[in-house]
């Protein structure tokens, strides 16, 4: 089996590669060959005996999707994108990676479809962003997608394109609704949602950390790992089951703030706790108060896919894959 | 004020055309240019004494949306599309006219927009082919849009676009879901759902219509009155009571083909109706149990959109604007 991964050098995409190394294959058959794609070449993983074809390239320019989908891979994982305010800065940019990108490597895919048949499975990675405020908690799946970015715009244009194109049979599509993936590992970044992770992986390791928004701001988080079993589970599942809406909703914890901390207080006692510090921030909290604050993911759940519990769950996830199991 | 229509050869563009000479103006305005566009020539107008310039311009051709904006029209009606069967016959050509025409015209704005503020009115036309089956009946407002052609797909990602441009404050968009118009003027079309008006407009001129399909079938019209009458309506209505859903599902008659017929034995007596032959059409009664029964349309009528109430107006309107008033 050859697995292709664009977007295979960020965060979520270096795990999934982890993973299908440690599994040594997918859906019971081993990965011979995986070709691991991203705008930087993305690392060799460790321990993998296969075939390993790491590329620096970016799928939005023309040309570069049809020499990726040449050697026909049977399942191709889509991550790749510029993120929410990056794509709020940029409008071209933003419809340039996370549109066209997405539309020209759905089209090389038809067009060697009708070559030779050729139908790969192909896992998207779309966003809660494609749902937008006034919102009702839980957010039903058929709830209707008014996006309110580019960024959300450009993932629900391109779930349509998948559901569109896998109707005509040009390939196995499915569209993966990753809640806001918490904790993130690394280092704090700028990007508006980062506190979530940041009052939790701060502290964990005896850091401070800033808590931009009240304790009642509710929303909708999944870890790395369960991220990664989305993925896994989304390639591997019979698809006659989904029917002709392609993009899933994903299981996930919804939690405010102030259930988090109590979370680490529980796991990690109040000397973390102590270590965030409270600096409101307008913009952040008018941001924030658009953001989904959970889904009911029925249809996903009903199709398998799993999600931690709870919050304290999310954190011992964290301290297991990324603190070497203990504080 | 100056009009520019993109699809004005079409019946609805004709018929819109028609209007704003009628009318004089448009929103208390008068409109002293009107700039017609369309891959065939359109007529001039009659009667009308400001400046047209008709043109044969293929707008998803690069660099012509920039050439038609140039002169910065105040209102632009976008009606330009292939229909539903020619997209799904020819897929490439379908997304070409349907989604990158539309995206280049809002690129074209958006860049002069950048320039110099420059900011229109765009009156952009969708389709009731946004929403697919199952649906219930009737659809609300926010019923999600799930498209089963590669035409409604087309239409879902311009109205996605739309909401994003008008957003970003690139130009002031709405979109207006037109329902299945009826009674089409001119000679019966291949179109599937061309039946509906065919078997109206023929009997009342005293020639044969074939039914394809049972008299139980529900659907969802507005006479081409009507139409026009939308896209007026919503050239001059004030967007901000709007707010982000910038594309409106069109008040219109939800009816029977069993009371389509009843309508029309009212207005033109059983020897009208005598002329409808039943010939069961397998392919046609599978499409159609896809289509859309009705629409609540609860946000439009509140903002001042009117439909005609029952199918004895339609057929009423028909005989005023296309049979001089009598049978």
């Amino acid at each position: 089996m050859h697995i292709l991964v664009i977007g295979a050098a960020g965060m979520v995409g270096r795990k999934l590669t982890a993973r299908l190394v440690s599994d040594q294959g997918l859906n019971g058959r081993p990965v011979e060959k995986m070709t691991l794609v991203d705008v930087i070449k993305p690392d060799h993983p460790d321990g993998f005996n296969g075939t390993v074809e790491a590329l620096e390239v970016d799928v939005s320019e023309p040309g570069q999707a049809e020499t990726l989908i040449a050697s026909r891979p049977d399942v191709i994982f889509h991550l790749a994108a510029i993120v929410s305010g990056e794509a709020e800065l940029d409008f071209e940019k933003g419809y340039r990676i996370n549109l066209d990108g997405t539309r020209h490597l759905f089209d090389a895919i038809r067009l060697l479809n009708g070559e030779d048949g050729y139908k790969p499975r192909v896992v998207f990675t779309s966003s809660i962003a494609v749902v937008g405020a006034p919102l009702p908690f839980p957010i039903p799946d058929d709830f209707h997608l008014t996006p309110l970015t580019s960024y959300g715009t450009q993932k629900a244009i391109c779930e349509l394109l998948l559901a569109d194109y896998s109707r005509r049979g040009f390939f196995d599509g499915i569209g993966i609704r990753l809640p806001t993936v918490c904790i993130r590992p690394g280092k704090p970044n700028k990007a508006a949602s980062g506190f979530f992770s940041n009052i939790l992986r701060e502290p964990l390791i005896g850091q401070e950390a800033v808590l931009p928004v009240p304790e009642d701001v509710r929303h909708w988080h999944t870890s790395p790992r369960s991220a990664v079993g989305y993925l896994i589970h989304g390639a591997t599942i019979d698809l006659e089951r989904i029917g002709s809406r392609r993009s899933l909703s994903m299981p996930g914890v919804s939690a405010t703030v102030g259930e988090q901390i109590e979370a680490l207080r529980r796991v990690a006692g109040e000397k973390a706790v102590r270590l965030i510090r409270r600096k409101p921030d307008e913009m952040i909290m008018k941001m924030v108060a658009g953001w989904a604050p959970g889904f009911e993911a029925k249809r996903a759940t009903e199709l398998g896919f799993t999600a931690e519990q709870n919050f304290d769950e999310i954190i011992r996830v964290h301290i297991e894959d990324e603190l070497g199991g203990q504080l």
